[in-house]
Formats: structure tokens, C-alpha cells, sequence
């Protein structure tokens, strides 16, 4: 079972992806998509679109995890992220993958047990959870492997995808495996 | 030259592609993409870049001219519209057309001469400017046909390309031609 993170931006999007054998977690890859600060807006979209499609095909993960928002500084900035994430979606329905989507508070919940966890709190529970001899960077990385981690605890059994010996800090992570809802469980249609 | 306008929209993105000699504008086509409200938005995001794609490819036009907005009701609705602009914006890049975007109000002052017309203002306006028998409808077709006038008013010499005894209401179409910003303008990069 592969899942692949997202964490979208116009001028960062982080990506991450996560696989499972049932009982423990190990990371594929992960970075983040950097995008010339003096890049036009739609060649930014576009470029997005082009490495994510080439990323998705590489992984070929079972399922897209996204990170959602309903909140943003404000509504120009929501436009802004509204487009970055529009572009990744569109990525994962070509690549005819499943999407599912968390907020930031049940992504957080999840891998640290506290919704309001900072940055660097997620970076180490993420070291933590995939073994990894450092945190992983930038930050936009951590967050797209938080986000797929994420979903890897809401799938049943849950307890048997935590690496044994990795201590959950609160009871927070298992006891809020977040369900996706509505659309956030998005199954590409079948064909036939 | 040919403008393709779009109206972006989560649930309907309304389309209008015009073409001029340099003297009358003339309608090619123009309607709206709908999506069942009941699809997934994953699937709607989908749905609206591939019609736009195909399109896109019949028309062959010089440049797309689409609507910005900086306000919307709330953050939520936002980021919904984002993403649809995003797809709409991704189709045009990987169509290798120039983008041009526009406010609303630029545009109705563009068409109507006044920026805080009524729907059925632009409607009208549209009919008498490209000579068709009656409004196109829906509206959202006549707001995209509304953005691609907006950018044919922009081209220099704008007066040749009102049809001869189309009188413009008020001073506003001739003197608000309007002219795209930043990356409002974005061309897409040449090879070689």
C-alpha cells in the first residue's frame, strides 16, 4: 500500500510518499516543488501539474493524500492556493488515483496528537515514525508526509502501522484517525 | 485573431471564443461546461479542463482572456473558484496560448461602459456587439464572451474593431479599454 502526501503551495508544493507492508511504515521519497519566485503564475501552474504527473507516474501510490484548508490570510491569498491545489488534484485524478483529504488540525492530531502542533514537532514525529536518520526538509516535505501518514492511520488495523518500538506521544494520534468525508474520499470511477 | 474568454466556475465555466479582421468581431462559438453537482469535485476539476483542452484544440485561438477575482463571498468559496481557474488556466498554458485577465468591472466597463452593469446588461451588449439575433445565454457563455471583447477592445487600434454603427453607450468601453497587468499578461516561452 503506497500513499503519496501533498501539500500544496504556489510557491512551494512539498509531496511525499509513504509505503506500508501492514505493520511498518517506510518512505519512498519526498521534497518539494520550487517554483522561480519571478515565474509567471500560470507557467507556476503548469510547472506543478508537470512534476507532480511525473512523480505520480513514478510511484504509482494507491491513494493521493491532500491537505485541505478552509482558512487562508485571506480571500487572495485562498484564490492563490485554491489554483496550486486545483492543479495537484487534477494531477491525481489523471493518474487515476484515489484522493483523500485532512485539514491541517486532523493531520497534526494524528502524527504529533496535538492539532496545534508546530513545524518542527511534525518534522520529528515524522523522523520518528519512518526511521529516518534526520527530519525531513524543507518543511513543506515533512507536511506531505504527515498528510499521508495521516491516512495511513485512519486505514484499519491501524495499530499494526506504527513501527514497533515508536512510542505515540498523547493519545492523540490513534484516537483521532481522521475519516475522510464527502468528496475528501474521492475513488476514481471504474471503467466498463 | 481569435480570443477565447472564460468565465471560470466550480460548478459552471462558461465559454466564448470571437474572432476579428481587424474591423468586425465575429462569434465562433461560445456555451458553458456543466458539471452533475453530485460529482466529486476531483471529478469536476477533471471534467472542466478536458472540455476546455478539446476546445481549446478546436478553436486554435491567439490568446485566452479569463476573469480574475479578488473578492468572493468567504474564504471557502475562494479557494473552491481557485481551483477551477486553476484547471482553466492550466488548459490554456498547455494549449501554448497568451493569457490576459481581467476584473469584472474592467470588463462590464469594456462592454457595458459602466463597471457595476447587470448580467442582462452584458448580455445585451454582447448581442449588439457581435451581431447575433438574440443574448447568448447562459450567462455565464455571455460573461466569457464579455472577457475575450474586453481584451479585443484592448488591441491596438481598438476603434476598427467595433461593427460600423454599433454605437457604444456612454464613454466608458473606448476609454476603460483596459490593459492586462503583471503576469495578466503571460506568454507562453518560445523554444530555441
Amino acid at each position: 500500500m503506497r500513499i503519496f502526501g501533498i501539500d500544496p503551495g504556489s510557491e512551494r508544493t512539498g509531496y511525499g510518499c509513504v509505503e506500508t507492508d501492514g505493520r511498518l511504515a517506510r518512505l519512498v521519497l519526498c521534497g518539494a516543488i520550487s517554483v522561480p519566485a519571478a515565474a509567471p503564475f500560470p507557467q507556476r501552474l503548469a510547472h506543478i501539474h508537470r512534476e507532480l504527473v511525473t512523480l505520480l507516474h513514478g510511484c504509482t501510490p494507491d491513494c493521493v493524500a491532500i491537505e485541505t484548508l478552509f482558512h487562508a490570510a485571506n480571500v487572495r491569498s485562498a484564490l492563490k492556493l485554491g489554483h496550486a491545489r486545483g492543479v495537484a488534484v487534477l494531477a491525481a485524478v489523471e493518474a487515476g488515483c484515489s484522493i483523500v483529504e485532512y485539514t491541517p488540525a486532523e493531520v497534526k492530531r494524528a502524527v504529533v496528537g496535538y492539532g496545534r502542533a508546530e513545524k518542527h514537532q511534525v518534522q520529528q514525529m515524522i523522523k520518528l515514525l519512518l526511521g529516518l536518520a534526520k527530519p525531513p526538509a524543507p518543511h513543506d516535505a515533512a507536511d506531505a508526509l504527515a498528510v499521508a501518514i495521516c491516512h495511513l492511520h485512519s486505514l484499519p488495523p491501524p495499530s499494526s502501522r506504527i513501527p514497533s518500538g515508536t512510542r505515540i506521544p498523547g493519545p492523540g494520534s490513534r484516537a483521532a484517525a481522521a475519516k475522510p468525508r464527502s468528496w475528501r474520499q474521492y475513488r476514481p470511477p471504474t471503467i466498463g
